[in-house]
């Protein structure tokens, strides 16, 4: 897409929340907030009419997010054919305690995009795309690591998908129980939930002399202030 | 499925993985943990040719997956019309940090289970299902819950799919570096993940003399065993 994007990002008949609209976001920057707060994403693809749902990892760079995977994989061969695909990015929130079984729910933000994925061939883009995957982890490791080799460039499929048809959907804050409820004898709220690191788990091989690693990466959330 | 499903799932040409087969996971109980452990999942069906990926909540009865929505929901309508589906639940345990970029992964574990769901009509089933959504996310709850009523037993559609085609597929232990690479001067090993609850956080109307929430649903990872 030439030029800036627009700040909101245009709905679609696809993309149209059915139900609940006040759930939708279109807004570009809280999509790109979501996208760069998770690092696990659905594939939805289809092969022979059946669709296929693929957790793999991502990273976003400007206005499209990047896969990977093996060339020999099946998603990657599906999608450098020009398949249309969905990837569905979702981040757990909370559990939402209501007073009746039917307003439980979840708090949740979830970002679907839709599209066809490029594959990239150009060298230098590989290598870009490959050190936003590191970076997206764990900030300044690319640096630090032994240098990627043209065998492994040749190895891996990296995939760009452009964001230009998608949506966020989000629901926060209490339950909404009926009124007449409201007064029935059970404890109903949040459960607020994370996704937390714990102590990390040095492989066998580290060196004695090797510097730790860097704390900030045991703060995902709270490093992307959360 | 008439009779006592067979211990180990079979395989098929659409869940035989591709690549690093020693990932794959066929046996009937370690694919059911996964589906307890996770309460998340991403659905995927096709609409006029476009995959939809959609997060929603699920639980495990027997040999069959429930999922539910509004009758009005796009995924609702799609999967009542008895389409292919793809429900896939994945659960991050850490990120795997090698010395070069190429060997950087995740440990994970994720079930995908293919076919087509069948709408659930029964009201007594239809409730059984409901009290298991409820059950899976916080046990002993239902009971204590005001009652469903039937209007919300017809607003809600349930589906059940069966656990006939699927596969698991499980990554764990540390990175595997390239030999020549472990003497690299990088920190290196595994930074475990887990989804973890913090605080209750009790809605405005909870009265004062209500019992708090039991906090056996604060340690969801420990309860079932991890």
């Amino acid at each position: 897409m030439a030029g800036i994007p627009s700040p909101s990002i245009p709905v679609t008949e696809r993309t149209r929340l059915k139900r609940l609209p006040k759930r939708g976001v279109f807004d570009r920057a809280a999509v790109y907030d979501i996208l760069d707060e998770g690092f696990v994403c659905h594939v939805g693809f289809v092969v022979d009419g059946q669709p296929f749902v693929i957790p793999t990892g991502y990273a976003r760079v400007g206005d499209e997010i990047y896969l990977h995977g093996s060339a020999a994989s099946r998603m990657v061969r599906s999608l450098t054919t020009g398949l249309d695909v969905c990837v569905t990015v979702t981040l757990v929130d909370g559990l939402v305690l209501a007073r009746s079984a039917f307003h439980h729910s979840m708090n949740y933000r979830s970002v679907m995009i839709l599209g066809q994925a490029r594959l990239v061939t150009d060298c230098e883009e590989k290598t870009e795309a490959l050190r936003a995957f590191t970076s997206h982890i764990v900030p300044d490791r690319w640096d630090t690591l032994r240098p990627v080799t043209s065998q492994e460039l040749l190895g891996t499929s990296v995939l760009a998908l452009p964001i230009e048809e998608a949506s966020a959907k989000v629901r926060s804050g209490p339950p909404v129980d009926d009124e007449e409820d409201l007064q029935w004898p059970v404890w109903a709220g949040v459960v607020p939930l994370s996704l937390q690191s714990s102590s990390p788990e040095p492989d066998a091989h580290v060196r004695p002399d090797t510097a730790p690693l860097d704390p900030r990466v045991l703060a995902r959330g709270a490093r992307r202030g959360k």
